[in-house]
């Protein structure tokens, strides 16, 4: 069975990084934002539509409550979802397959469950993702440092509700990964080492 | 400043003996049971009661509705279980004072925060936790498995109480540590060298 490491990371904790790093010392592939558009290949939707269905904000763009019909809109809503979540499943478990990885976010921690996978959560104080949003310049180019605050908050509550639809869990909860790292004020980079070092620890 | 580790633990999830192996693979003391004997030592109290407060158990055992006076009973165990805590923060600023250390609850996670330890937190699935407990034959020995799943809820409910009385915070919340361990299915020897790795990982 290949080894699969799986991510779920707050924003701005620094999880892709730590991600992209370690699949570098491990040696193996790094899936992160291109899973979207396999998983959108193996359905009808287009990959905006899918990534926001998996960032958890279709429920938010697509409210309910538009439309004569409060049924039938919520019904066809639901089954564009669980079409979205079929594929994901599916696109999953072939990257499983393929070869050892490391995946970031996507439920995999739940949905590759039966692959065993090593489930990492990345983590960290709200002035430091602050920073570390600041300081990649990347959601944070043209936002105050409230309203990133605001985002950063906005983007977790999307992903906490996104990782319960689909595994009925609550994201975050320790019981739900072998390891979670508070990246407070710490070099991604310096901690890499020792966390392939875990990972391979039960390997004899 | 010395290099202090701290380990808040689950019960049965192993967190002791991860506190000894990490004491021992970094050089430095570890302090566990024996730090009531010292903090005893600084009170008029005997170190069974000072363990009764330490495990949240004074509460249960000295409730507060025995006797003809609410007030009375109330403010007068309030102010031995304060000079519990003022006993319990000076021993463990003179412990961290002293050299590099491992020092396993008391709270030590917030109350040497002014040391900036490494903090960490030790948990496992409940079936897990049972079993450790069996094999170490400690608690477990004439308990059955549904009494022993009962004391560990038990244990952990008191743990988390003298916590939040202690610290105002959230028992085994994550932001509260620096790292979040889950030993079920680990040995607890084969890990040990990686997170003193990563407790080293911020020397440079």
């Amino acid at each position: 069975m290949n080894r699969i490491i799986t991510i779920g990371r707050e924003f701005g904790s620094g999880g892709r990084e730590l991600g992209r790093r370690l699949a570098e010392a491990l040696g193996c592939e790094y899936y992160d934002r291109e899973i979207i558009t396999q998983i959108a290949a193996h359905t009808s939707f287009s990959e905006e539509y899918v990534r926001q269905v998996m960032e958890g904000r279709a429920h938010r763009l697509y409210p309910i409550t538009v439309g004569s019909s409060f049924s039938l809109v919520s019904g066809a809503h639901a089954d564009m979802v669980r079409s979205v979540f079929e594929a994901q499943v599916q696109t999953l478990r072939e990257l499983a397959e393929l070869s050892d990885c490391v995946i970031v976010g996507c439920c995999a921690d739940y949905l590759l469950r039966e692959q065993h996978p090593f489930r990492l959560f990345v983590y960290a104080e709200m002035d430091s993702r602050v920073q570390r949003c600041l300081a990649r310049g990347e959601a944070g180019e043209k936002l105050s440092e409230a309203e990133l605050r605001k985002r950063i908050r906005r983007v977790d509550r999307d992903r906490a509700r996104f990782y319960a639809d689909c595994t009925g869990r609550t994201w975050g909860d320790r019981l739900n990964y072998e390891l979670c790292v508070n990246t407070t004020g710490c070099e991604i980079k310096e901690i890499v080492p020792a966390l392939e070092r875990l990972i391979r620890a039960g390997d004899n």
